[in-house]
């Protein structure tokens, strides 16, 4: 376990190289195709050369990160699940077995998971144990951390981005595992936004499924952790702090590792853009490593995708967590590299007269 | 080359085994996952077992379709490419270095090209000719065919549909190549819409790249050609044969014969979802076997997939065509039989106590 400095690793990000993404560019534009036909392909793949300062990036060995850790205000009933899911799925996507495995390992991706604040003793030899604390506090009756916690949560996602770089990797996504997480992104989406309290709702989803009376607990309970609280919006540790999670916290700082170490980084849902939305706000530039995945399902994550100034591609309806979209942008990060490696351009594709023996009658 | 006949082919389709899909979903519940939480790839994976009439759905072995023609509507200038450019294009995509091409290498995916009515000899090992003319008649003067040779046209495709299924493949995308066919297809598309002269432009995009005043003819064109043949909305050959075209009709008949022949079958972009529209009137349980795959970024497509009932996956501003949409789907399509198969269930998922060995403090 190494000590990151969360304000030395931000010092330290640069922007994406805006030189090579013109070089990559105008080769999409010599292409066989109509300028910019293929949309968004060319703009992935546009980023990936700015962002790995390649015009052919290596992005085949790509991991998913998952930071696990679980939330006090499970308390207030705002979660269809008990808390012990948090310990008992966390061993389940060790296992390879839910839906971020069978994705990750359909797109050719490796897991990697660590425990940031489980509430139970977690032994698995995959696991990497970051344990801060055995789960946040209960944000209605007091901060989840110490803004000390949250700092050094986030530092411990800027280790992960390191232990993933130097494992090989040359593409991660970021994806999570704690009930009651999205009670938690939903309060610091809020913040950020800077919110009203009856604007609140518009970022409040229902979770992994709660019922209109379980929806509208859950809303009461993030208008009374901000009431309680006040946090200020222009200091994300301190937002993270009073009503954030240690999994929400890890995660910026893997945004924020990621940008440093110049490696792509994918986003994943709800939480995990309220995630990037963080490290956003602490480090502007870091935005140029991002990539949204699916627009997911739960209420809020548009507003935190304008916000960041990113475009999903994907919109599948999904609100699953675990960081599972990202395994299926790599599938369209690969293709937008075909495009750009392997199409022919005008000049190459000039046939050969054999083909056509007869233009006939061509009318103009 | 073999005579299929549209309408024995349109009474021997079947819809989508609704049993099967049952069964799907019943396992896909059994998930350990909150219920629906993986959203459309749920959706794509139980439709592929109700079409295939399986629980573990073979789509390993699959193609794209592309249908390649000529417009004579070019001579009224609607597009910002020669119409040569169809007959060298066409050989481009045979020679695999094009988008589609690329897209489907990645995806494992064949490309089955079939010339229906281009301008020119093509001569190319790879090619299924099946060219009913030299491209069609100019839709501002003349009916783009005679209603024969769209009804030839569309049983031309039943047979693709026939030809692809006889060399293996489970699984087929639908494509095209033909110089102006965004303005054929917009025309089509008012028709089956039932669109009156100033809501038009609500379906016509700027194809391939047009400016304001080259945008402004082709608007003028379409309206010009419906208010010469007033084509009547209920007769889809009738409306194909007045301002359709060859690539349009072979495409609704792949849609068709795939339907008959129980196969899954992929719309890519705009002309693809005229098409699939087409059949849909043509054959309204056809729709059982149709999957969307992107929003093409020309205008229009949203309002005929929402016509369709069909909800696109990928949102990618593509409009490049060939048929370039559909591999990626493909992809998608076997993460969705992935989660299917590969997921463990939550009675699979209970987890051996050696990995958690205390869980304190849980707080309900």
């Amino acid at each position: 376990m190494r000590q990151f400095d969360l304000q030395e690793t931000i010092c330290g990000i640069e922007p994406a190289d805006k030189n090579i993404m013109q070089q990559a560019n105008a080769r999409l534009n010599a292409l066989a195709k109509p300028p910019g036909s293929l949309g968004q392909l060319e703009e992935l793949a546009a980023r990936l050369c700015g962002v790995s300062r390649s015009l052919s990036p290596d992005i085949t060995k790509r991991c998913v990160i998952v930071c696990a850790a679980d939330n006090g205000v499970v308390a207030e009933g705002v979660s269809s699940a008990p808390q012990s899911v948090t310990a008992a799925h966390t061993i389940n996507i060790l296992n390879g077995s839910t839906g971020v495995g069978v994705l990750a390992k359909r797109f050719g991706a490796e897991l990697m998971v660590a425990d940031i604040g489980v509430n139970a003793e977690l032994k698995h030899p995959g696991l990497i144990d970051r344990k801060l604390r055995l789960s946040t506090g209960n944000i209605t009756k007091e901060p989840a951390m110490t803004q000390a916690e949250a700092q050094r949560a986030v530092e411990v996602g800027i280790e992960l981005a390191h232990i993933a770089h130097e494992r090989g990797y040359n593409l991660i996504g970021v994806g999570e595992m704690g009930i009651g997480n999205t009670t938690t992104s939903s309060a610091v989406l809020s913040v950020l936004l800077g919110l009203g309290d009856n604007e609140i709702a518009s970022v409040v989803g229902r979770g992994a499924g709660l019922d209109d009376k379980a929806y509208e607990n859950k809303l009461r309970v993030i208008k009374d952790a901000l009431a309680l609280h006040h946090p200020d919006k222009d200091n994300v540790l301190g937002v993270l702090a009073a009503v954030g999670g240690l999994d929400i916290a890890a995660m910026t700082g893997v945004f924020i590792g990621a940008a440093h170490l110049r490696m792509p980084v994918v986003i994943d849902g709800f939480i995990s853009i309220v995630a990037a939305l963080c490290a956003f706000r602490l480090s502007p530039v870091s935005r140029d490593y991002m990539f949204a995945s699916h627009i997911s399902y739960e209420r809020g994550f548009r507003l935190a995708a304008d916000m960041l100034g990113l475009k999903p591609v994907l919109d599948l309806d999904m609100r699953l967590g675990e960081g599972s979209g990202c395994p299926i942008l790599f599938g369209l990060m690969d293709a937008s590299l075909d495009i750009l490696l392997h199409m022919a351009t005008f000049e190459e594709a000039r046939i050969d007269e054999e083909y056509i023996e007869k233009i006939d009658g061509v009318r103009f």
